[in-house]
């Protein structure tokens, strides 16, 4: 049984959407029991209509709640008894496999790194993300956690992103990219082309050398490795693109009447690749090389998405990632 | 009369494009005459096919050309006879208004910085791109020129992005955003947070506060500042995304019969987005706050490409930009 602790409070449609994702990812997998962490009031209430078995969900009461306002640091350490902190706590007394949450993503990177702290080695923990691409998926990491980030952090996300490409992606030696501003190993900024040797002489990974952003979406390499704010933009640039373009498209069919029956026509197809491209199907975000998983939800996230989130968990503790990490990342 | 001269052997279709690219602009605009920078006899060949007006043309013989294997720095410095070298010098010595080029990036911004210098107190000089956007154009710079930025410099990028879109975009008070990974001001990495105060302080910009990356292709700022590794990696996930998605499209099409049926009847439509979309049908992107303009065009230019390129340089000139942006950094 895997046990999968969520945070009922964190998020824009919380706790509603929270607890009914819950409820549908209990009742479409038998193999996880869920915590649900957060004001037991609520949780109960909305509980009340809901069919699930009772024996895999329980409930722990949380008095406060990190709000997205708050300052990150500050709230993880004074908010002892929010959602959040009570989560990240039960990972690092391995009372849990995984812990979702909604919240705010601050909150969730610094309680992660602080309160459940780091697999073995592992120095920082990068937030992943699985990007369509033409081939399928691949990952960019790191997304959003750790800006201002040193050479040997970036070999870890490459180690870590590779184990993850290789037993969550099934890819069979994961190819590693160096996300850069042009291919030839001396280009860049002093992050990458101090990178560069490390990843060149890592015989943990399947280096190819520097990509530049326009492969990440060709999906020409498994695993596109960067900081935080590098991954963070062309992610971003990649969600607000394909949104543009996407509405762009709609606007111009509705200027001529050809334009308009096309659009009917193409309707369907469009659809299921709106799905693809839409980060937010996806679930969540997993943080990779703590103790236990941490798996960030959109803020915005719907029921549907936090069930996905929740899944998506399953994977991870059935591969024991953390543990492979750790073990990889191991002096 | 305007004075361009232009790199006739940079490119992966020099000098034939280049050359002919030429003739078209002279042909278009009276108001210009060019200087082909380039081996004399290649580019007489070339003219000898073409009609134009010989008095506004001439020919500056070049015996050597920069590679896009060279090392920027180094083919800069012992290629003192190649086409990129005297083009810059032309700059440097007022000879020339503008100096056009499709040849290796990494050698024009080295030639641009060191031999046509900055105009007054200008530090660094930023590529600007006019990213297309659901309201029109918007400036990203800096896109490609200086990576490992310091916040002076981001804050001089600002003011030149401003002037620019004033005088060649024409917007009244432009708005100013500093590409972040969040839009709280404590966001970011060590660059934007020293670069957010000093932004706020500036009384020479409209400044908004911090932007994401998603809201480039929606337009939300005129002018959008970054240093060059993130501006490089947002210009090409944009050039990716749009490329892949739109391939994507048309695969999704070809699935179903009412797909291909939609898709013939969408084609027209989507033929005006993509090139709206397509950096590449805007020419060149300016190099601004040297002596001089350098408007670097792309390395797989062709000759209409070449010829937007150079005329883009009229309205520069016409506004006397460089001017303008040495005034504001007045000391």
């Amino acid at each position: 049984m895997i046990h999968i602790a969520v945070d009922a409070m964190g998020g824009d449609n919380a706790p509603e959407s929270n607890v009914k994702g819950a409820v549908l990812a209990l009742n479409e997998n038998e193999d996880i029991k869920i915590t649900l962490i957060g004001k037991e009031k609520q949780i109960s209430k909305i509980l009340k209509d809901q069919k699930y078995d009772y024996k895999r969900l329980n409930i722990m009461n949380a008095t406060e709640t990190i709000e997205t306002g708050d300052e990150p640091a500050k709230a993880v350490l004074k908010k002892k008894d929010s959602s959040l902190v009570l989560g990240m706590k039960m990972l690092k007394n391995k009372e849990a496999d995984a812990f979702v949450s909604a919240g705010s993503s601050g909150a969730i990177l610094v309680g992660g790194q602080i309160i459940a702290g780091y697999a073995g080695n592992v120095r920082r923990a990068p937030l992943v993300v699985e990007m369509p691409t033409m081939k399928g998926y691949s990952l960019l990491l790191d997304c959003g956690a750790n800006v201002d980030a040193k050479p040997e952090y970036l070999v870890q996300f490459a180690v870590m992103g590779s184990i993850y490409a290789k037993y969550i992606l099934g890819v069979e030696n994961p190819t590693v990219g160096l996300l850069n501003i042009g291919t030839e190993e001396y280009k860049g900024n002093s992050l990458t082309r101090e990178t560069y040797p490390l990843l060149k002489d890592c015989d943990k990974i399947n280096f190819v050398g520097n990509v530049e952003a326009r492969e990440i979406t060709e999906g020409t390499c498994d695993v596109f490795v960067c900081d935080a704010f590098a991954g963070n933009i062309a992610l971003k640039m990649f969600e607000g693109t394909a949104k543009t373009l996407l509405k762009m498209i709609k606007g111009s069919l509705m200027t001529s009447f050809k334009g308009k029956l096309g659009g009917l026509l193409i309707k369907p197809s469009l659809k299921s690749l709106i799905s693809k491209v839409d980060a937010s199907e996806h679930g969540g975000a997993p943080l990779l090389g703590l103790s236990g998983l941490v798996m960030k939800a959109h803020g915005n996230s719907t029921e549907k998405q936090i069930k996905y989130a929740i899944l998506q968990c399953i994977d991870f503790k059935k591969n024991d990632l953390s543990d492979k990490i750790e073990k990889a990342l191991a002096k």
